[in-house]
């Protein structure tokens, strides 16, 4: 077979990216990019932070050098980007290719930087499949975290009619209602909350109570949604499997046992032939 | 066919009223309303007050033509009050009509308005059968609340007898003493209730850690019943189902097979009758 | 029949006492000294106190009454005492009669009269089942509450040995360290308390965070091992009365297939006897 | 049978280490050991320290001849050490012989003793099974725990980039604000970390609103997989022992049912063969 220095090249890169070797080290550069980032936040003498600046460049550059050889190996560049994780991948690092360090916005490049921790998601398939499974269980809670804003909405707009003058820190509009609601709803110092409407209001505890109450119960009744409706299609999965080595082996007996009711049914017709005459 | 003029309205009544064009538009009306109750909880320009009123006006306007329409298209009137659905859109139609608006009563006003935020929920089908879920799962939880009620007004009674002279903000009277508790069941600066009351009774540190066992043990015991119910009811749903499709292949082999012994014993008699003279 | 006048006494108490009526009443009164109790922790006029004295007479007497018809109704006295309930009862009832009002134990006398509410309990038969099942529920959790006494335990002498000389409020002995731990189990104000240690020790957050981690770790698996217990018992009821249904319909057509076969059997012996000769 | 003295002793120290009124001495030792350190956290008089210091080298004593004897016991010396709990037991017992009373290490051999309490788990076999239960749940909880720490990471590092100048105590290194994250996850005074915040960054509720939601979900998506995951296990060995049992009757059935029908063919040949002449 005839091959072309380029395809030479392509299977190099592709035996590179399929390297379990190659892998472990990327998550390893991953991690340490990581630390790297999490050290920083500790006062450190210059000479450290240098070298640190140093350990960034490289990191960088690998980072361009690893996606890069991924990307050339595949065969045609736009499968690479079919893949999700890969648009991902990509983003992130040529996000951080932009030379912002030494502006105003060194900031936003050390939180841009910060985004390379997401790759462990991208690198470690456990987490790949684990975020892939929570992000398809959002659509389960939709309609009750509707219902739950609408209960929020309600609230909020009553609370800002009614205490706002009390307390416009936090009732003072729509958006600060919403936080104070919140607030309430973990059950975070929400009794100082209602002891400063009581001194107005005497029976606002109503609503803070009916609040704690409609809101833990939607929450409630959607967990137990979520966990039933899970336990189900676990079930389902399970019955069709156990249904189906079941069903084999049962009508293996039922044509077994047909097949031996027809010969019985042929040799009877052969008697009753024979006798006829 | 000969209609009558009536017909013909209702019929066209009917067509509008099934139109998805239509019922989205009024979905989109909703929320449009139930926005600007939230816009206004801001501080606003006096011009955006004018507009506000304005777009107000022509919101109540047509949930009134779009209610008549739902109405009229109902063959006799009473099918319309039917469905509770109907009668609460009904009534929070006909009460954002009353005029209060310019008399001390517009915070009433804003409020009646506010309900039309729950239309969202007699619109939005998946949002009705949440809601009717819901409600069929109060039952469920009546007397174990009444058990907790029980275990609630014992702990106050005590509390108000033994600690209200300690401090009658949290303990004067049955209807404090019993929001105290539950601010306690929240967990809500629970120590500070507790080290007050400590400091003249040393020991009840025994009244708070055993309110807060009792009442958190009801509510898990309660939460896990309510799973188990639930994945009950479920499970037997699902082997109802189960159980029919396979009893009807068991009954289909089981009518065949008895067929074919049938047949069998037929032409063992025939045989037999054969054989005698 | 010849009847005693005793035993035509008892069978009119047996009716009394059976009676729906009379059963509604009780449940009635039971309420009503409840609330007469919540309602004196309100302050009163003199008159309405007068009133309730007398009303509270009424009701110990109604009481006395109630329990001795109960008592009578019984053929054996001893059978009345061999139901826990009607121990329950009757301690409830006796303690109420002891006349401590006017001496310096009328707290004491209050606490006792406010027992009468948990007869509730023992006359709606829906919550007897219903603590009789949480009372069922206590040693699913014997050993896991004993694990995790015994983590308390180690952390509240650690944290008495290392942290007593910091706050001898909230670690001076034993007692008192659970009680700490406990509210740090809570999530009340824990850090409160951890950041006050980690003025002396850098390092306490460890001594927290891992004590956070194990008891909440172990209060997980509890509720989860309870969950599926419950679960796992409700299934094999199930499957067993499902499978008896199944197995009987099972057995009915395989005994009808069988005695089948073995006509043809009886038919086909028949045929060989006939054709030897 | 001749027995060597030392097989005789050895015979002896089984007999005595598998006796269960002995083990439930060894129970109740540890016990009282334990309650001894706790009795030490209160102020004591010296005639009672004294009593203690006694008691205490007499537990320590009875643990050094109880692990012989189980030692002793075993017929090869390296079997003991294979247990894991025998070896938690030795390694107990050996270090609270370390002699650190006197000096000023005395509040680290106050700890090694308490580690005592611990031999109450390897000495109940119930909380042994619950104990290795736990951890073997470990794994099931390790990716999920991985994406939940790449989330504090996440956010703690941003959290020190944008707020470590407004409170350096909350947020002034990685550590600091993982630790405040925590806090922040067990709605531990949250919102005053938040109002701080926002008092610089309006919007910085959005920072702990998504923290609080990510780490919420996640959590709750993790205990609803564990609980799936737990009795789907139940569940495949309750089928398996179920279908097993059920398989049996059917198979009994289906032999018996072909063996009758090979009766038949059998007769039906003989039949045929005799008519044929």
């Amino acid at each position: 077979m005839n091959m072309s220095a380029w395809q030479k090249f392509q299977n190099r890169f592709k035996a590179i990216r399929d390297n379990k070797v190659f892998e472990l080290f990327v998550i390893g550069v991953i991690i340490f990019s990581s630390l790297m980032i999490g050290v920083r936040t500790y006062p450190l003498p210059s000479m450290a932070e240098t070298i640190l600046w140093g350990l960034d460049y490289a990191v960088t550059l690998f980072f361009v050098i690893e996606i890069s050889i991924r990307m050339a190996a595949e065969e045609r560049l736009r499968d690479f980007f079919k893949k999700g994780w890969n648009i991902f991948d990509f983003v992130i690092v040529v996000v951080s290719l932009i030379p912002l360090d030494d502006s105003e916005y060194a900031l936003i490049a050390r939180m841009l930087r910060l985004f390379r921790v997401m790759r462990l998601i991208s690198f470690i398939p456990e987490l790949r499949v684990l975020v892939s499974a929570l992000i398809t269980s959002l659509p389960r809670m939709g309609y009750v975290a509707l219902l739950m804003f609408i209960i929020f909405y309600l609230y909020a707009v009553i609370g800002n009619l009614m205490f706002s003058t009390i307390n416009p820190v936090l009732w003072g509009d729509l958006g600060i209602s919403l936080l104070t609601l919140f607030r309430v709803a973990t059950f975070e110092d929400w009794t100082d909350v209602m002891y400063e409407t009581m001194t107005v209001y005497k029976l606002s505890w109503m609503y803070f109570i009916s609040f704690i109450f409609f809101s833990a119960f939607v929450f409630l009744n959607m967990m137990i949604g979520i966990v039933v409706d899970v336990l189900d299609e676990e079930h389902k999965k399970m019955e069709l499997e156990k249904t189906g080595e079941q069903q084999q082996e049962q009508q293996a007996f039922e044509a077994d046992l047909k097949a031996q009711v027809d010969e019985l049914n042929r040799k009877l017709d052969l008697l009753l032939v024979n006798q006829k005459p």
